[in-house]
C-alpha cells in the first residue's frame, strides 16, 4: 500500500477502505508517513469529505493508536459527557456530580488543551491540594469509591489525534466535520465509557458558529458511536453568550458550587439539569426523559450532588472544605470593574470577546505548557435581556498581573450590544440528536 | 501575513493575491514555510483551481526564485521550444538546428529530469566529447557564434519549482493544470527567450492522456506567456505511439541525424517541420505559416540544418564527425530482436510500454542521479498501419546488460495490437493554440 495512492483516491472523492485508513493512521502515528503526505490527505478530506463508514473507521483507528481504558471492572453503566467547548462552560463540574449521585459511575478524563480558560481538570486544580494525575488503577479505584473521578488524560490516549490535531492547526484543516468528529470521538472511545452524552455548542463563542453546522457535527458523532457499539446522544446548545456569569478557573468552580447548592444562574442550572437528565436516560436510570429530569432535579435540591462533588474532591486529594467556604479558593489580588458606556437593554454579549478577555487576564493558555493563573478571569453581572444604565458595572475583571488589564479591557470594548427593547430569548437547548 | 490564512483562503476557493503567492513561493523556497503547509496548499490548489492571473503570478514568482538568464546580449528574437515529453521525442535535436539555420538564435537549456530516456542534454551527451555544462557567459558565446546551444539547466533555475515538484510527487498533487503549467513556464521564463513554442503531447505515452486536457494545459501556458509579456504558442500533438522508431539516447541522435539529412521517419519529419515553422512564425521570420513552412523545409533539404547541428556539436566540444558517421556513436554490445507473436495490420503501439521497456534496458533514470546507458534503448521496425506476419521482427532491443532483457521483453508483450484492417490514421498535429 502506498500513501500517494491513498491521497490520490481521496483527492478524486472516493471512499477509503478500513485498511487504507488504518495504514495512514498507524504509519502517521509511528512517524513513518511524513507530515507533508498527511497534510495533503487532510486537505483532501476537508474538501472531498468522508462518509459515515470512513469517519467511523478513522475514529476507531485513532482510538486504537494508543492506550485504551478498560472500565469493565466498575459495576454498572459507565457514562461520560463531552462538550465541544464554550466560554464559561463549567457544566461538567455540575452535571457529573448530579449523575454520579444518582448511582451511575462517571469516569471522566479531560485533556488540558488550549482555550480561553483551562479545561475541567485545570478548573478542578484550583481547589487546594487536588490532583488530576493518577495511574489507571488509582483512577478506577476513585471511581469505584467515590462514583466520580475527573483526571487529566494520559498522554498516550489517542496519540494519533494529538499528532493530527497539531498538523491540522498549522495547515488550515481544522474545520472539517469528519475530522472534528473523529478527533472528539477517538478520545471518548479510548477512555472506555459505555454511553456518551455530547454537548455540541453552537454560536459566536463556539467552534461551530451555526446551528446547522453544530447539528451536522452532532449527527456525525452520534453515528460514529452507533457504528462503534456505544450509546451516544447529543444536545446542541446555544453558545452566543457565555454560560452563567463566571469565566475563569476558580471563578467557575465557585459558580459550579453555587449551582450545585441551588443558587446558580438560571441558564447554567437549566442546561446542567438537562444534560444530566439525558445522561441518566442514556445510562438507563429512568425509562423516559421526564423521569430522568426528576432524578436530576432531586439530586440537586437534596444536596446529594454537592456532597458527591465534595467526596470526589477529597478522593482526589483536595480540600473539600474549600467548596463549603469558597473563600479558601485562590482569589486574584486585583479586581477591577468594567463599566457600561451606554444604557438600555443588553441585547448581546459576545462570548468570543469575553473568552479572549479571560485569556488575556491569565485564565487560559495561548501555548501548550503555559501556566494558568487559577484566580484570573471575569464575572459578568448582567445577562442578555437585563436593563443597564450608563456607568453601571457590567463585568468584574480578576487578575494577578495589572499589566494584563488594558488588553483585556480593549477586548471587552465591543462585546456588549444594547437596544431599546429586550432581545428575543433564544432557547438554551436547540436540538436533541440520537435519542 | 500567515500561511494558514493563505491555505484557508484557497481552501474556500478564493483567488490568492500576488502578495500572498509571493509570500508562499519565497518562504517555501527559503525553507521558512514547512512542507506540510505547502502540501496542504498544493492539495487545495488541485481541488479548487487557480484562475489565469493567479497561475501567472505563481509562475513569475517561481521564475524569480533563482537565477534568470539575460539573453539581451544576443541580437535578434531568441526563440525556445519545450515539449511536455513523450516517448521517442527527439524533436528538439531536429527543430532547433532548422530554426537556428534560418538565422534565429536558439538558446536552449534542458533539465535532465526523470523519464523513459534521458532529456535532450543527455541525448546530446552520447556524442563523444560533447559537454552540456557551461557558464552563462560561455553559453551565450556559443549561441552568438553557432546560433544554437543546448546545455543543461543550472541547478539554480527556478529552485521553487524543483522543491515544489519534489513535494507534489509524494503528495499526489502532480495532476493539476495550473501547477503543471506554472512548473513548465517558470523555467521557460527564467531562461529568458522572447518567444516560446510549446509542444503539448496528448495520448497514452504522454502525461496528458486526452486531447481536451492537453488543450487546457496548452491554453493555460499560452495565457501565462501573454501575461508575462512573452510570445507563446502551443501545438497539441499526438503521443499515442512513439515518435519515429528510435527510443533511447544515441539511438535517437542517429534518427535525428537521419531526419536532418532528409531520410527520417515520416511522422518525425512532419512534426519537426511543423514545430520549426511555428517557431519561425512566432519569431517573425515569415509573415504567415506557409512562408515559414517553406523556410523550414528549405533548411532541411538544403542540408543547412544538419550543418547547424554539426556546428553546435563542435562548439560544445563534441566530435561532429560522429554525426556524418554515426558508427562513432556509442553502440550497445547486445542487440536482440523482438518478434511478432501474431500477424495482421498493426493498429496500435503503446507508447508508454515502449518507454518503459527503454527505461528497463538502461536508457533512462528511475531516480535522480542514476547513470544513463547512452547506447541502450529500442528501435521499432513497424509503425501503426503496417502489415506484419507472425514471427517478423517488430523491435530491436539494445542494451549493455543482458540481465535487463527479460523485464524489457515482458514490458513489450502487450504493447502491440493487431487487426484485420489498417487503423484510421490519426493526425500528428491535433490543435494549434495561441497563433
Amino acid at each position: 500500500m502506498r500513501m500517494t495512492d491513498i491521497i490520490e483516491k481521496k483527492k478524486k472523492g472516493l471512499a477509503l477502505t478500513w485498511e487504507e485508513i488504518g495504514f495512514f493512521v498507524g504509519g502517521f502515528t509511528a512517524g513513518e508517513i511524513p507530515d507533508c503526505q498527511a497534510a495533503a490527505l487532510l486537505m483532501a478530506i476537508c474538501l472531498r469529505g468522508m462518509d459515515g463508514r470512513e469517519t467511523a473507521d478513522l475514529t476507531t483507528a485513532m482510538a486504537a493508536s494508543g492506550d485504551t481504558i478498560d472500565l469493565s471492572g466498575i459495576p454498572g453503566v459507565k457514562v461520560d459527557k463531552h462538550s465541544t467547548g464554550g466560554v464559561g462552560d463549567k457544566t461538567s463540574l455540575v452535571v457529573c456530580p448530579i449523575v454520579a449521585s444518582c448511582g451511575m459511575p462517571v469516569a471522566k478524563m479531560s485533556g488540558r488543551g488550549l482555550g480561553h480558560t483551562g479545561g475541567t481538570a485545570d478548573k478542578l486544580e484550583s481547589i487546594p491540594g487536588l490532583k488530576t494525575t493518577f495511574s489507571p488503577e488509582d483512577f478506577l479505584e476513585i471511581v469505584r469509591m467515590a462514583g466520580y473521578a475527573n483526571i487529566t488524560q494520559s498522554s498516550n490516549i489517542a496519540p494519533a489525534d494529538k499528532k493530527l490535531y497539531a498538523l491540522r492547526d498549522v495547515t488550515a484543516t481544522v474545520d472539517s466535520i469528519p475530522l472534528i468528529a473523529a478527533s472528539v470521538m477517538s478520545k471518548k472511545l479510548a477512555t472506555g465509557a459505555d454511553t456518551i452524552l455530547l454537548d455540541v455548542k453552537a454560536g459566536s463563542g463556539a467552534f461551530m458558529k451555526t446551528e446547522e453546522d453544530a447539528i451536522a457535527l452532532a449527527r456525525t458523532m452520534v453515528d460514529i458511536g452507533d457504528r462503534a457499539g456505544r450509546r451516544v446522544a447529543a444536545l446542541v446548545t446555544n453558545m452566543d453568550s457565555p454560560l452563567g456569569g463566571a469565566v475563569g478557573n476558580a471563578l467557575e468552580v465557585i459558580e459550579a458550587v453555587e449551582t450545585l447548592r441551588g443558587r446558580g444562574p438560571d441558564d447554567l442550572t437549566e442546561i446542567c439539569l438537562e444534560l444530566a437528565a439525558y445522561m441518566l436516560l442514556l445510562g438507563g436510570a429512568g425509562s423516559d426523559i421526564e423521569t430522568c429530569r426528576g432524578l436530576a432535579s432531586d439530586a440537586l435540591t437534596s444536596g446529594r450532588a454537592f456532597e458527591k462533588l465534595c467526596c470526589t474532591v477529597q478522593a482526589q486529594g483536595g480540600d473539600a472544605s474549600a467548596l463549603a467556604d469558597t473563600a479558601k479558593l485562590p482569589a486574584a489580588p486585583l479586581t477591577v470593574p468594567f463599566y457600561a458606556q451606554t444604557g438600555g437593554f443588553l441585547t448581546r454579549i459576545d462570548a468570543e470577546a469575553c473568552g479572549r478577555a479571560a485569556l488575556l487576564l491569565g485564565a487560559g493558555r495561548e501555548c501548550a505548557g503555559d501556566r494558568i493563573d487559577h484566580a484570573a478571569g471575569l464575572v459578568l453581572h448582567v445577562k442578555p435581556g437585563g436593563f443597564v444604565t450608563a456607568g453601571s458595572v457590567l463585568v468584574t475583571l480578576h487578575t494577578s498581573d495589572k499589566t494584563r488589564l488594558p488588553a483585556a479591557q480593549e477586548a471587552l470594548q465591543s462585546a456588549f450590544s444594547f437596544g431599546e427593547t429586550p432581545p428575543v430569548r433564544r432557547e438554551i437547548i436547540l436540538s436533541v440528536i440520537g435519542v
